[in-house]
């Protein structure tokens, strides 16, 4: 006979790395509602106003703009799969895990990929990308808009003209991106994007947030093979999310109220005042690592504000130093990844977790664990530029 | 600008229709806990009990036993495409909605797929299966336990051992069925199964519990080509949820808490006494269905106990009465799929759900339902013989 396990007793964190982040209680509050059916009236209508409220994010008319159900990486696998036909040229735009992962996925998906790459933390310019487009002649572009292994910042709109000017469409990551800085899907002409929940929309993971413009759907629509993944087949997905309400899977109903209460979050805040917060935020603890010795390991004017990939300073103990802020403090950062991995912290600054007493908390935190590890810096100088950036906003 | 939806206010529901279930209150709270990260000592050590307590539930030893991201549907997905390679030979038996599905997940997995047929309602024998194990020689064999559509439950061990004579390896669909019925991985000799948290485990959809024994692991391992699906794929799952935890997706750490609570509450009741109270409740309720006049259109002897699909009386209107028993009590009965569409109502009594006060109440509504649309039946009697029924146990 199985014992039942010991009463589930998550300690309290704050959770400062690459994500899942802070979950805001009301998020928290909304997972916790009765479930209804999937096809019930009121979950019908809760999915419009989700869609209604997810359109307003993405900055998109797109019909098709819904939420997988599955987190991030499955959004991507969908974005991929459902416009990739075997064969089909792709081009893959690779400076950190993420345009890795989108390699693989792409391979996977029978795509004949060419890979672009920059080195870490730096981003990708039209020019970068000319050679490939012209040689491989892509039906599909990837890039990733928030790298969250380096805290690349990528900007999309030039690349965006490029790619549609060789004939291609456009496939962007957005799962760090969206919540967190402008995502202008209509604007720059984005084909297909997706994201994720436990990022910037302080909602736990679980759903990919997901649009596909009117080319990349009549690309889905006109395709001479099955996409690959039943689950994922937008074709099908499209019955269920639009008018005609075809039943495909059992949604997964608390998670989606999750999502509706952390997009009324969004919009009750307004999209420019929750950048403008994050970016402030980032700001501030630049202004504190920096006091601390501690530099960006992404290219400058290309830094996330809510993923601050810095170098970690020599002779401090990586797995130390994020295990003790976690023992002591509750506070979660992430470790380097891939390349980074041993190198760099990333300090995660997300939706709900964007906020002064965490930057100020974790300088602070920082500040006692360098000094014991005989770092050399000035005492007190961190809290104090962190607040100075706040005096001065 | 993107006005905020109105405030989430779910309707309070009675869920007994063929899934979602009502979800535990316990459960519910344990959604809303603070949420960790995918790589935090907690989450790590909570991951190792639910799967602990996943193999009591599936009655196995099998290391890799786990929770897919997503829902059921990608658990049969996730099944499929690990162990089938492009050109596979796969035996799928189709006897509802589910085979069917199996039989389009494998087709664009590459699978030569064979179907075996039996009508609505009916379940499978081994001589079923003879011919076209003996002709399409199969690398796989995929059944439905419980099937959701028709409320027929397929009896596994005989086939599980004319499957192996023949060389194959047997993948079973318990979406329905875990928690529910016996489900005996070890013993029954399965080699993958998977099921989905919202039937009679009491949460939330939103993972596929699955598990996968050394045979088909092996075969995995093994492959020739990548598993078309990344998110899905299995070899990488392994590195996560085995000893190494390597980071593949960010896991859906809530939806974990959930089911780790509903593994609890399972374990705490006893698996025979939840099995024994699944079947109580169904013959209650069948009893009180019969005194109505309203008929199985499963056959007799392999009626699932979570899942009662009753011929619609004749001269009844199906929509009025679903539509009256959502709008007057609450209660929510599934409408028929596919061949029963019109003509069947699907009653679940699954987990949670499974309880007296459900059946009375579902029969006591009915009676009213059903004297309002002039169906004949004696008065008082349905009740009555499902009290008979619990008075006798």
């Amino acid at each position: 006979m199985t014992q039942a396990a010991p009463e589930l007793n998550p300690p309290p964190r704050i959770l400062m790395g690459p994500g899942p982040s802070d979950t805001h209680p009301r998020v928290l509050e909304a997972l916790a509602k009765g479930t209804v059916g999937h096809l019930d009236p009121f979950y019908l209508r809760t999915m419009d106003e989700l869609q209604r409220m997810l359109r307003g994010l993405f900055r998109t008319e797109n019909r098709m703009t819904f939420a997988v159900s599955a987190t991030g990486s499955a959004g991507m696998e969908a974005a991929v799969v459902n416009l990739i036909e075997p064969g089909d040229s792709m081009v893959v735009c690779v400076n950190g895990v993420f345009g890795g992962r989108m390699v693989d996925v792409a391979g996977r998906a029978g795509a004949r990929v060419t890979k672009v790459e920059r080195p870490w933390g730096e981003v990708f310019t039209p020019d970068d990308l000319r050679p490939a487009l012209e040689a491989a002649k892509p039906k599909v572009v990837g890039i990733v808009l928030a790298e969250t292994s380096t805290g690349a910042w990528q900007p999309i709109e030039e690349i965006s003209r490029l790619v549609h000017d060789a004939g291609a469409m456009l496939v962007v990551d957005a799962v760090t991106g969206l919540g967190g800085v402008p995502v202008e899907v209509d604007a720059w002409n984005i084909d297909a994007i997706y994201s994720g929940t436990q990022k910037c929309l302080s909602c736990p993971p679980g759903l990919a947030p997901i649009s596909f413009n009117q080319r990349a759907l009549d690309t889905i629509l006109n395709r001479k093979t099955k996409v690959q993944s039943w689950y994922l087949d937008v074709s099908m997905l499209a019955n269920y999310w639009g008018q005609e309400r075809v039943y495909h899977h059992t949604a997964p109903i608390n998670m989606t109220y999750a999502l509706y209460e952390a997009l009324r979050l969004i919009h009750e805040e307004g999209l420019e005042q929750c950048f403008a917060r994050h970016m402030l935020n980032h700001r501030a603890l630049k202004a504190g690592l920096s006091a601390l010795g501690i530099e960006y390991a992404t290219q400058e004017g290309h830094q996330l504000p809510m993923l601050n990939a810095v170098k970690i300073p020599p002779g401090v103990d990586d797995a130390k130093v994020r295990s003790t802020l976690l023992n002591r403090f509750g506070i979660e950062i992430g470790a380097g990844l891939g390349a980074f991995k041993g190198k760099v912290w990333r300090i995660g600054l997300m939706g709900y977790g964007s906020r002064q007493a965490n930057v100020l908390l974790v300088l602070a935190a920082l500040e006692q664990l360098l000094a014991e590890q005989g770092h050399a810096f000035t005492r007190g100088a961190s809290v104090a530029a962190a607040n100075g950036v706040y005096a001065s906003s």
